[in-house]
């Protein structure tokens, strides 16, 4: 058990049910001497925020962090850094009668196969609203990747058939519509689309495309952790994540030797320099030092008015509609979520690394 | 660092390089009572092995596993379980001109990155060598695998341009053809088409999918070890794995919920059932006990006869041939490594799935 | 770093400082399905309490305990149990003068060393009220080993050179006192002794002893875990502890293997049986059913009025009296703090033990 | 299960049966660039070897251990180290007999307990041989220790009732005589006891005394991974230890706080010394700059020829005399043992205090 623990020298613990007295983390690791805040957390947590489109959720949701340890006087001590918001808005009859039979494409069923019942609240654990942690988390490694020169930028790249137009990007754009799309063509297009699904009493699926640049070549401890495969159980552990790929990921299948190995070069001006990057900037499971490039597949809103079919808790099967308002897609709000994982395991594999070699070691302890 | 370490309850510790006097694993947290001994771990590892094609590569493999502690008169003790398998025929001389540039595709540069110089003989470290402690690990795990009921099957699904048809497919056909796959057509395809890609002095990549029966409904372990991460976590250690994907995977980046979202129903003979399996067996992190899918993407050998540019260590601009005959494709040799990571995880969180009710583990300890 | 994580499969993660907004732990990997609420958890955080002496501190300490998430019904479900203490009545002004220099046998300067500065406020997080969360913790993983038919129990071994006599203790007087001794004219004549350091400015040190209970043989994970070893890190993490034994400890030092060794033999009634526990109830680092007997030695207070040299932050040798008035002795607050390490540890063995057999996981997991 | 790991940035993996094919060790997180070879460790190794004594045993072990991962052309590579020494000379018939019952103050009975059955085998996992694996880690961790000017010396400090005299001790003397004491006429006096203790068919024990200087302020981790609780866990995991101190240990527990507390001075030449060091150089679990004092209480050998009692596996009373020739005495063989567990322990809190401050991690990813 105990599977609410992520990290081994920059962890967090995160705690809280969808309509439980609140949800939080403790950020576990923290070196001394950050500059810290509510505010910096706070920004960086409205990102989960919905209420920007026409067809949006009225669940108003406030969301105030809260720094209960770890920070004195604008700075982190190096001690626990506890995080709370507490839940507010949530209103128990709007679930009660879900307890008792098991909605299509939510965790209902495994988690009463695991744990004998569950707090149907909601989703309980299961909620989105867990994220919350997560992200709060998020706000203290981004900070930490910027005193390293270290940026990672998380964005929707697909939702459903729409996909963005890379001639048409920018990185300024994915904060000014609710899609957080970089190219905002695409965003119109995506919501007439959405807007269309709603009608349909239905939702739809997406892509969100996270690129890490400035990262040193070397991050990454083969062969168990290597630095794809950290950031793949990081991203997929995000509920509503059915794939993750790195580089030209799954299009490798069908590539030829020739055509996916990238070339490094010697420039001048620049340094080494690759001529392509299909890889998307590790190898062997080791950055190296290139534009890492992930990729994560969302699927769409289990929850969708739309009747449907399913079994109750005595076994008896049933149709049902899901009562209330929901996001037709998880997309948007997924995508700080991808970026604080990111950010986090980030964070732990560039403290891991520090003892890679020992005139390293030697020098930071030379007297 | 020590990233070599996998598992939590059921843990293994793998070390050796290529050219090194041997590979080996420490599986420790076998429980006791286990029956057990090297041939049938021997049996497991031959799966690796190539020399069944007209172009595999004349490196005779001979890979001779033996057990050092752990197993006392057929079966385990409950204390570690250290194997080793000493390498031969590992001629130095093969590699020593490569010791002064970096092969694209490899893992040479990020090595050096990280260490500062590296075992240039073969891959070290980085070497699909390594994964001989993988599945000498894997074929103990899917022992306790079998007392418990649980099955893990591998194999190919695609070689490039060249899919299976599962209307074609036979679990019998995987040992029979050397290249993994289910549909002996396919296979034929897949042999013509490689023997083109050696003419052309290239190679490609491919798709690898496996699957799992028999697993109960409650395994894994919210949030951040839920059953998809992990395995995605280990699949994606494996060398050459540049995605991971469980069900329907990228696919559903485009599906509506409608679509999407797997109904259960009840009938009479055969209990809960799913209506389909796009979640690929596991919601919310946790198995559901229906079939667990996954696929991976591998990238083709980038070990290459072709010229390729690069840099030596004087950051010289160069063109090497990589001389040596290599395989044109990964993907049947890694059939087993994924296999084997899948089972391994598997032991790991059906053990850590065991204190999830206080009820079953006030009958485990019941006096 | 992240040294606040503690616990495999039972996991606590604790944080707060005295003088922050709270004191907290989250506890991770507690079956769901055992009764949990807040009065239980509130129970048992009252033994910390001082303020039953003569002598004993002004400041009032309510610290009431709440469960933000993890508890649903009465019973936990299987999710992380976040639980907070609001710090009231912590006046900083108390403590502001102290932030210029280094009190001897605190951890000021080592605090200062790590981290470059530290909350000087009280102790921050090397304070006594950290251990709010390892109780409110242990209040949780008592009520586990309570449904095993486990029992756990700390007390007051002797404080300077006053030791309780076996020949008068009864488990019923440890809370009739404010000592935590389960002799009554020990804790007298400990009154009158610490009435007498508190005269003198002064503070002393004592022993404290742990006994456990129906603990099945079986229970510890050779060799690095074994559950001396393991019992003795969580004691020893609590702060003011400077030693650690277990059954007749450092006495064997001197004793004969004659003497030492523990004969075994059957008892028609009884079954097997010990002659004797020299051992202490661990053998091999694993427990063989009898009783289990622990010993912690504690410092005296550090804090005492008694003028003291030392140096301040501009390495000036000054002399200083510590204001206010602090307890003479730690040893009756620590008894709980014991005894709840001993129980959370406890736990997480019992937990990592039900995988020791392959006969025993078979038969968990028989459909 | 799977307790036979150790550590959190550097880890050591050990396997191994006293009557297997061999013992062994897996290093994993040694940073590359150390210089390494197999005669470092040998000489680290032959200080476990007994037969220098009238009594001691004839049972010859050669012990060549092997580095067969994990260095190349003298230097560490930053992979996992594996090593080996082979099993020779040991003669299952000398044992079979003790198949049938359960040896007083041994691990048999426990063993039995928790897996079902054992390697009846000498003491199989719980053999003093395992601590091959941990000498043999030991060497690669005081080699790192050396290049960070951080020295490990551990000694006897007493057998039975013979103590060593501090004005009598000298480092050089350690290795001069069997019995590991630094004070050669107490080593004299200790040989006479044990040639007596021998004839009376009997065993005694001792204490071990653990000295380190060098080590910066600042190591250690709070709470859980306090330097002080780790160092007791590494210790207490050592067969036959009973107890472990620091600093004034147990006799703290009659101390009163001015006597207690260490006063911090500042000299010219000198800088920040301590008055005293009741506190053995930890405070609040952060070493504080001065000499670390640890102490271990090990209990004598069980294996007497004297008559004991005990049980056989049929649960009767019987009596045994066990045959073959036993040291009288674990202390002088423990030292090194001991030595070997607090240098790894240090190592890897070493590694892990260099991500305490972020102005210190910036500093080392400076670009």
């Amino acid at each position: 058990m105990s599977g609410s623990i992520y990290g081994k020298l920059f962890s967090i613990s995160t705690w809280g049910e969808s309509h439980g007295p609140g949800i939080g983390v403790v950020v576990d690791g923290c070196p001394a001497g950050l500059s810290m805040n509510e505010d910096i957390i706070q920004a960086y947590l409205n990102r989960r925020k919905p209420g920007q489109t026409p067809y949006s959720t009225p669940r108003k949701e406030g969301d105030r962090v809260s720094i209960l340890s770890g920070v004195f006087e604008g700075f982190t001590t190096g001690t626990p850094i506890s995080l709370i918001v507490y839940n507010e808005n949530q209103r128990s009859s709007d679930y009660s009668e879900i307890a008792g039979y098991y909605r299509p494409g939510q965790a209902d069923f495994t988690y009463d196969a695991k744990y004998g019942f569950r707090d149907y609240r909601g989703s309980g654990r299961a909620s989105g609203r867990e994220t919350i942690g997560r992200v709060a988390a998020g706000a203290i490694a981004k900070s930490i990747l910027k005193e390293l020169g270290v940026e990672v930028c998380a964005y929707t790249k697909a939702i459903g058939p729409i996909s963005i137009n890379y001639n048409n990007c920018s990185k300024d754009n994915i904060l000014k519509n609710p899609f957080s799309m970089p190219d905002m063509n695409a965003a119109q297009e995506a919501e007439a689309y959405l807007i269309k699904k709603m009608e349909e009493e239905d939702s739809v699926g997406g892509l969100i495309e996270c690129l890490i640049t400035g990262l040193p070549a070397g991050i990454g401890e083969p062969v168990f952790e290597k630095l794809d495969a950290v950031l793949a159980r990081g991203l997929m552990s995000i509920g509503a994540i059915k794939g993750v790929e790195i580089g030209d990921g799954f299009k490798v299948a069908t590539y030829s030797g020739s055509e996916n190995n990238d070339s490094l070069f010697y420039d001048e001006k620049l340094g080494i320099v690759k001529s392509s990057n299909h890889a998307g900037g590790i190898l062997g499971g080791i950055s190296d030092g290139s534009e890492i490039v992930l990729r994560a597949a969302v699927k769409p809103t289990p929850s969708i008015a739309k009747t449907q079919k399913t079994i109750n808790k005595n076994n008896e099967n049933i149709e049902i509609n899901i009562k209330g308002r929901h996001d037709p897609i998880i997309v948007p709000r997924a995508v700080v979520v991808v970026e604080a994982m990111a950010a986090i395991t980030l964070v732990d594999y560039l403290f891991q690394n520090m003892t890679s070699r020992m005139d390293r070691v030697k020098e930071f302890y030379k007297k």
